[in-house]
């Protein structure tokens, strides 16, 4: 395996070509930023473990895609436009140049899509599992970042796209006798959503200026709920029949019902989760339908500190343990 | 060990303490940090991986030391003040709340001695050995970043501290034969020199102010300054005698004279290595008293595109490979 390039010519080859101006050609020991005037910095780090947040044979592309959406989606629930990112890299043993070679390709296209150039990086030899962390840098103008801590009763809250279709999409690689209602076309959409995180970066203007409080679904939208109402002291009441389904998430349900607590409990969502003040919805709705982001109002926040109740047709139900995690 | 914390509950005992304002306590996606006006971001990132980097058994509070503390050698080498840090962990399925404990202890140390507080991070689980990855944020006045490639002919190359001790003190832990010639203290000092760098942070405005160029050391002198020279598209002379060594390097050299050859390659020193054009040198050499760190001329940078020299008492050394790579 010798043959295979060492650090420096790994660097050179697959990551320099990604980098913006202020990453140097990542031939510096550090990346230099000017921030914009007047703006704060907006700051998130997440790993991502082979097995744990992603599966061995999951497409190198949509794994680097994963690493860098994750974090671009918690920046895009703070408000902040993303201005750059650095990656960390633990490769296994057994790494093959045809995998780097996609990976690097996927890492590229994210980074243009998400307008997240690279800044730097370390690349190491893994003991175990390949393991990638990225930091991810965002501005927003300064004093301007959406919180979490601060949703206020009687403020609506939101979602945005369709909830539960990551989770599903995890469990039909396995397939279970559900996934045969599904189409094809169904089947491919839901594992899409699971592979493929679309970070709602296009909606940091809107929630800057709309927003009481927000933060992304990445461990389930009851689990985040409870935290984001928690944090701020307050309860909420959400109509469980208003939570966005896809139509694969909905016939999903439909063959096995008890499937709608992994829907709504599972993670994986990347998308948005905010409290809006009830007379900037329609203000909001319309900016978020003017960047292609679908927004659905799903309940409202209420005084109290009882976890948030989800009112089905028939029971309502509290999802007391509710938030997955990955840890 | 289902009694061992979550991520929430880990998070709130064991880092949120350690976190500085705008890090929001740990309790938001993501930390909001306003930079100084006037000011350019310098961020830098560095993963330490068990085995690869530190050794099962070394005190936590050390190997959370070495994770910021390589970080914030890398700031300092581009004359950059530390600003925060994130933190992303991936602990084995076998972590106890006594390593957590000392490891977050010796991370709070660690972090107000390098005024580098922490901004925020990620727990996650590992699949395999403990991985540690650090991203960390300094600041220079704009423009004034020190690079790595931008060392001038004439230019006298200059280290802090001395060097060797990491790579011996790494040896020291094997017991080989030339150990019997050092003193307990000795031995004790080379140890610490490797479970303990001491990121020179206080020269960074010195290295702003004098330096035409500057990297850590931190893959070997001699691969580094290879490096350095390469990339600024020149040569450089060094007297091997003038390359600082501690009482304890010097006694180890005496004892086993090829030794001389892990000291000059051999990685873990964390000093600066920088050149300074002459007519400054003395002012350089007088800010660096002033902030207690020890400053040693080795050589010159000299026209050329050959690997430096090392000229020892009777031959002279090019070292071709050099640079240890901990990939």
């Amino acid at each position: 395996m010798t043959s295979r390039p060492g650090e420096d010519s790994l660097i050179a080859r697959f990551f320099a070509p990604l980098a913006a101006p202020g990453g140097l050609g990542l031939k510096d020991d550090a990346a230099c930023l000017s921030p914009t005037p007047g703006h704060d910095l907006v700051l998130t780090t997440d790993a991502l473990v082979e097995t744990v947040h992603f599966l061995p044979g999951d497409p190198p592309g949509s794994v680097a895609r994963k690493a860098l959406g994750v974090n671009v989606s918690d920046l895009a629930a703070k408000g902040a436009d993303p201005a750059g990112f650095l990656l960390s890299l633990a490769l296994p043993e057994d790494w093959t140049e045809a995998w780097l070679t996609e990976f690097a390709r996927g890492l590229g296209e994210a980074a243009r899509e998400f307008s997240c150039p690279l800044l730097g990086g370390d690349t190491v030899k893994a003991r175990g599992a390949l393991t990638l962390s990225v930091t991810a840098i965002g501005e927003v103008p300064a004093g301007r970042m959406v919180q979490r801590a601060t949703a206020k009763a009687g403020h609506a809250i939101c979602v945005t796209g369709t909830i539960g279709d990551g989770a599903l999409g995890l469990l039909v690689r396995r397939s279970p006798a559900w996934v045969e209602n599904l189409s094809s076309d169904q089947r491919a959409f839901l594992t899409d959503r699971y592979l493929n995180p679309q970070p709602r970066y296009r909606l940091a203007a809107a929630l800057r200026a709309y927003a009481s409080a927000a933060m992304d679904v990445s461990d389930g939208l009851a689990g985040d709920l409870a935290k984001m109402l928690r944090a701020s002291g307050v309860s909420g009441v959400v109509g469980a029949d208003r939570v966005p389904l896809s139509a694969a998430a909905r016939k999903s349900v439909e063959a096995q019902p008890d499937l709608i607590d992994r829907v709504l409990t599972g993670g994986d969502d990347y998308e948005i989760l905010c409290t809006v003040p009830e007379n900037k919805l329609d203000s909001f709705a319309k900016e978020a339908d003017s960047v292609g982001i679908a927004l659905s109002v799903i309940g409202h926040v209420v005084p109290g500190h009882e976890t948030p109740v989800f009112r089905m047709k028939d029971f309502e139900r509290r999802y007391d343990v509710g938030s997955f995690s990955h840890f």
